[in-house]
């Protein structure tokens, strides 16, 4: 049974460790509400689940989470942001404000970050946006375990993208996917339930079809959003691939089969031809099209049709991208956030190692 | 049998029609040669094969060719074009213009176009970037024939993505590709040789699933890529409305189940909230964001280690995205373009109703 934490103990619990890897309190308080808005969210994945990975990246000297990002390169609506090793937690807000800054004034801002690491979940950068009546726009690369269509290897990270659209009376439009048929963390998922897996979300390492949510472990690989040629798993390899080099080539990043790993026991590429993990972060301002109340209005429009379109299960209607997360967010929010067993022991282990306090259960 | 006709025959076959329309002959050719890089490129079902249902929907008085589109808002790094009820074979290209203009002085250009029609194939309205050592992004939202997922209901069109990023020694990476599992085209192809379609590409008007290629014209619909909900056919769903959004929504045009229908002989939709269809085009300067000789570099590294990823078939390779079409495009350019019977009578018939001297074969 998992235990249910109320979110501000865990951010208490996060902002304390990080601080222990030399981040300021400021910092530290970034990388938290970043880290647990996956937990929020329900991508548990991608949330409090990792910060025992994110320490021994440290440990390892993978990573340097005091780092400050530094800005290196800049025109009217672009800039290359360079994460100088430090954490995707912290580097991601601070490239996302200079594109929301760049937008400001240009209508639009693009920023592509290098020397990143892993940044959370997508969409709370994109979600950054939102208050400022603009679409925000975040991408990330990471480590190789997609294999493109018609090969073995694994040539890309499952590669997520996201877009964060303002609405009127409705809530945001918020799209945050991998460019997979499954995410890693839904193999995780079916891992823990000892469960197999449709067929179409992985294949074994000569590239025949499987269904064991452990293929990863001897060799297999992710299949892109498609899952196969006749349905156009084509597709998914290009989305991947543009997610590749935009957060990669574009920065000055490692791309490809060169992103550098997450889990610091496995050894780096032996060569590397760019700087960490990349990003690519975009902002752009509503009224450099139109003015943000006709957008607005007409956005409540199209989420109305959508939500009104007819289901074919009337139980399950149409889901607008955001809603379920939406929902989940408030929810743990008020009640608490449930913290598996497994997390629960490593999340222990990791305060007795920095001298951090215990999370009150 | 199809007849085999040289490029340059069809060209002036189409300018001639074009210009029958109310073309300037600037417009006219501009027209034909977006046109035409359907046929080039091997997209058959977007090219001369469509020329019919331009001029139907001239003579319909829902299109007018000779319309000139309009800036008529800008950023620096932003614009809004209307089309003027125009091609959109010639508001894409002249909003892709401004696109590189602003990219020229604010490192990206970004034009939302409203009030535009089909603008044939999105990869090459990209490819305009790929000279001036840019990134091209071209996007378009069109009629409605796809479901979101866990609805029966037509809401979206196929909307397509395009993206070209130029390499050194390579050949620039083109990707151009529907949001959906299977584009229209591949159904019509599929009609022509009268074999039944793979499952999940459509279902029936009650949302079951169907091998019909046929089920368009009794109510079914397109399924989004991933096809299931098993497959992540919410993520096809999220791609087609961030395309629609961008280029219904944010530009003025019509969107989702609005966008008016390209068949002539389809009724308007009865309410319209925008104007015409919508497009989103962008244009990425590389040294906006690090040198553009340094950017190539590393793309032909990652293009040629794609190439060399190891295939799951050794006759098999991976393939780059634009590849095909590319050898297509001078294949066809050498030894002509083939036209199927249908097409071949219909360009006879629209030749003798316009006046315009029937094509020599």
């Amino acid at each position: 049974m998992p235990k249910i934490i109320p979110y501000h103990t865990l951010f208490a619990f996060c902002v304390s460790v990080f601080e222990k890897t030399g981040m300021s309190l400021s910092q530290a308080e970034t990388a938290s509400r970043v880290l647990l808005s996956a937990d929020l969210r329900g991508v548990d994945s991608h949330g409090i689940a990792r910060l025992g990975g994110y320490v021994r990246l440290w440990m390892a000297g993978r990573m340097n989470p005091a780092a400050e990002p530094e800005l290196i390169h800049e025109t009217p609506s672009t800039a290359v942001v360079d994460g100088h090793q430090g954490s995707g937690l912290i580097t991601a807000p601070f490239a996302m404000e200079v594109a929301i800054h760049k937008a400001e004034k240009a209508g639009t801002g693009w920023v592509a970050v290098q020397n990143s690491s892993h940044f959370g979940i997508a969409g709370i950068h994109a979600m950054m946006a939102l208050e400022k009546d603009m679409i925000g726009i975040a991408m990330t690369n990471a480590s190789p375990l997609v294999a493109p269509t018609f090969s073995k290897s694994r040539m890309l990270g499952t590669n997520p993208i996201a877009m964060a659209i303002p609405a009127g009376k409705q809530p945001a439009f918020v799209a945050d996917f991998a460019t997979t048929t499954a995410a890693n963390g839904k193999l995780e998922i079916m891992q823990r339930l000892k469960k197999p897996i449709p067929e179409g979300w992985v294949q074994t390492e000569s590239g025949a079809a499987s269904t064991d949510p452990h293929i990863l472990k001897s060799g297999g690989a992710i299949l892109p959003l498609g899952s196969d040629r006749e349905h156009s798993s084509h597709k998914g390899f290009m989305l991947g691939s543009m997610v590749d080099i935009l957060c990669g080539v574009l920065s000055g990043a490692n791309y490809g089969k060169y992103v550098p790993p997450f889990p610091a026991y496995v050894p780096m590429p032996s060569f590397m031809p760019g700087k960490g993990i990349g990003h690519f972060l975009g902002a752009m301002r509503i009224d450099a099209f139109r003015t943000a109340d006709e957008f607005k209005m007409e956005m409540d429009q199209w989420i109305t049709d959508m939500r009104n379109a007819e289901p074919i299960d009337p139980d399950q209607k149409v889901i607008i991208p955001g809603d379920p997360e939406r929902q989940m967010e408030a929810q743990r929010m008020e009640s608490g956030i449930p913290i598996i067993p497994g997390v629960w022991n490593d999340l222990h282990e990791l305060g007795e190692k920095l001298g951090v306090e215990k999370i009150p259960d």
